[in-house]
């Protein structure tokens, strides 16, 4: 049921042609109140594509009574023309749904550059279609229309004490930080102000998306939408709500992690013992981003001086002659040294554990990433996105 | 001849079974004057290896005699016992030449962790031996037994008026700025002061050296070393020789992004008209690291979409829809929006050039680098380097 899972949702997701293999293209979420509240965080690529430029005025008033959402073509890069195609959509949503265009937001995922006239019809069309076929179990076709090299839709869920949240996220490429090419809502009938709606996101994805790290290419496109319906009639205590909604984002991340493209192994990298939760953070990305550490795991090569030769890249705090390294739960590297033998360590599993001991202080975080396989290369060589 | 093209130089390259493949591993350079002054730079990587630490103390003086390079072993985070290694080489040579220890530099290159007792046996055995084989026609056998995966050993040579430059390099992978997986060293017998020297390395390698970005991972045992023996007792244009120390420099950094392990193609991103030096590298530097655009190059796609994705990541003053990108001659881009079809681009050849134009201002640079492909993963997972 995914985003309409909460009670005051209805979405729907259609097919108009936007893919060249015929599946649902166009999703169409809304939020049947009595609150219209909604938040969103945005790409931090400075290159931001169309939807992306509309949605950032849109969420400004705290205000969302719906969404729409694309696939099979990113409208980005492409001019104003590009513009008035997302600005139109939103006044098609908003006549057909009596609303406001400026509390409709717009997301598009696809090949960077497409957006010419065909583009706009379709989706001009998508959107009218999607919203006559609204429903309050349309959440699974949604999640199935934003789809594009994805190989299984991502959707999560979470009951709480009288409210509950719904999620929906696509994404399989440019996974990076500052989101990736990634489209994300999260739906909740919990009662919450426009101002505690955008904390939470905030919080929730700082955690969660912005921590996946696939192959460190960050898109032009990313957006993760809260929408808030009120409809349980039930105010959450914060921090239960807070921390069930890390978990969904954090449940919706290791999803896109799981199906990225071409990827053999997940790989979590868990940074301990850091002087500050920024440097953990800096630690884990460095070693996330390093194509040969990625390409030993892929090779079943638990290869640690690799690692420390990332960390080594790094402006954190730590002494290389103090670092421990661990890999799936062999420690390999001791005091900037080698410990036990390589062939200890077992990499044939998809899941990786990776832990490094900075020894430093008492911040940690981690870090999800993925291995640099063939099938990477063959999907980002093949395939034009 | 390489090292030994320039007066006052004799060098050798012997195997002593680092390598299993039995090939030269071992190679010495020395300086018989009568100058004996030496520059040299290092890998910014906080993470050094043993070689690495020495050698920035034996160069603090500007007297450099000697120089011992070993492929077959990085000596790095091999401990203490490693640095001892590092030390004894040193010692050896001093005393087999009847020198300083501290004006002896030390190379070493392979395998992380590697630094046991049989490699210091072997590497000791290798300076004696590659002491006793020294000639002033040595610098070809020298540069071969520096190589690990390199394909060829590179070396250059320049011819000034009555001066002269050689230099040998070797790298493969792990090539990024703060220099690559390289060891260089070049000769000279110019007649300059170790200030000169000094100032002539550092402005050469940061437009050669320090724009080849293969792979984006940065090593720890990287070493650029300037070797000045005056034998030619001509003192030259200040201008004519840096010049010309670049022209070298740029000569083997296009070398080594020739044989990068597994490319199949050299990219040459110019960035032009950026409002300064700084903000045309790291907008090079990004794109350079781009996993989906050098996986696409890779592909043939010329996908400009992805450029503009890299650049917007960037702190570098630009507008994007200003900004024009040509492929191999062709304008994919104007203004930030689709130009020439893609078809048009052929990027069948090896050589790609890519011009980003941000239209800012003056400045410009150029980055080196390679595409990303199957045979970079297959390289970097099967050898544990």
């Amino acid at each position: 049921m995914t985003v309409t899972a909460p009670q005051g949702f209805e979405a729907a997701g259609v097919a108009v042609g936007l893919k060249s293999t015929g599946k649902p293209d166009v999703a169409v979420v809304v939020n049947r109140g009595p609150l219209k509240v909604g938040a969103a965080v945005f790409t931090s690529n400075r290159a931001k594509a169309n939807p992306i430029l509309w949605s950032q005025q849109a969420i400004q008033d705290g205000v969302v009574e719906a969404i729409v959402l694309n696939s099979g073509g990113a409208n980005c890069f492409t001019g104003s023309f590009g513009f008035q195609t997302t600005h139109q959509t939103a006044e098609k949503a908003a006549e057909l749904l009596g609303v406001s265009a400026g509390d409709v937001l717009v997301c598009s995922t696809g090949l960077i550059g497409t957006g010419d006239e065909t583009f706009r019809a379709k989706v001009l069309d998508g959107t009218a279609q999607g919203i006559a076929a609204l429903s309050a179990d349309g959440g699974v076709d949604a999640a199935r229309a934003i789809m594009t090299t994805d190989s299984v839709s991502k959707t999560s869920t979470f009951q709480g004490d009288g409210w509950s949240i719904g999620g929906m996220a696509k994404g399989a490429g440019m996974l990076a930080p500052g989101l990736a090419t990634m489209l994300v809502v999260v739906t909740t009938d919990a009662v919450l102000t426009a101002e505690q709606a955008d904390a939470h996101l905030r919080a929730a994805t700082r955690v969660s998306f912005d921590r996946l790290d696939s192959d460190g290419c960050m898109s032009t496109n990313d957006q993760v939408s809260l929408l808030v319906s009120g409809a349980s009639g039930v105010t959450p205590d914060e921090d239960a709500f807070r921390a069930a909604l890390a978990e969904v984002c954090g449940d919706l991340a290791r999803r896109l992690q799981a199906d990225a493209e071409g990827a053999s192994h997940d790989i979590a990298i868990h940074v301990v013992h850091a002087a500050s939760e920024e440097d953990a953070v800096e630690v884990g990305r460095s070693v996330a981003r390093n194509n040969l550490f990625k390409a030993a795991i892929f090779g079943n090569d638990p290869n640690w001086g690799r690692v420390l030769a990332a960390i080594g890249t790094t402006e954190a705090e730590f002494d290389p002659y103090r670092v421990d390294v661990e890999m799936n739960g062999v420690r390999v590297c001791s005091d900037g040294g080698p410990d036990r033998p390589r062939d200890e360590v077992d990499l044939t599993p998809r899941a990786v554990s990776l832990v490094i001991d900075l020894k430093v202080g008492d911040a940690e975080a981690t870090i999800l990433t993925n291995d640099l396989t063939h099938d990477y290369v063959h999907e980002n060589s093949a395939y034009a996105s």
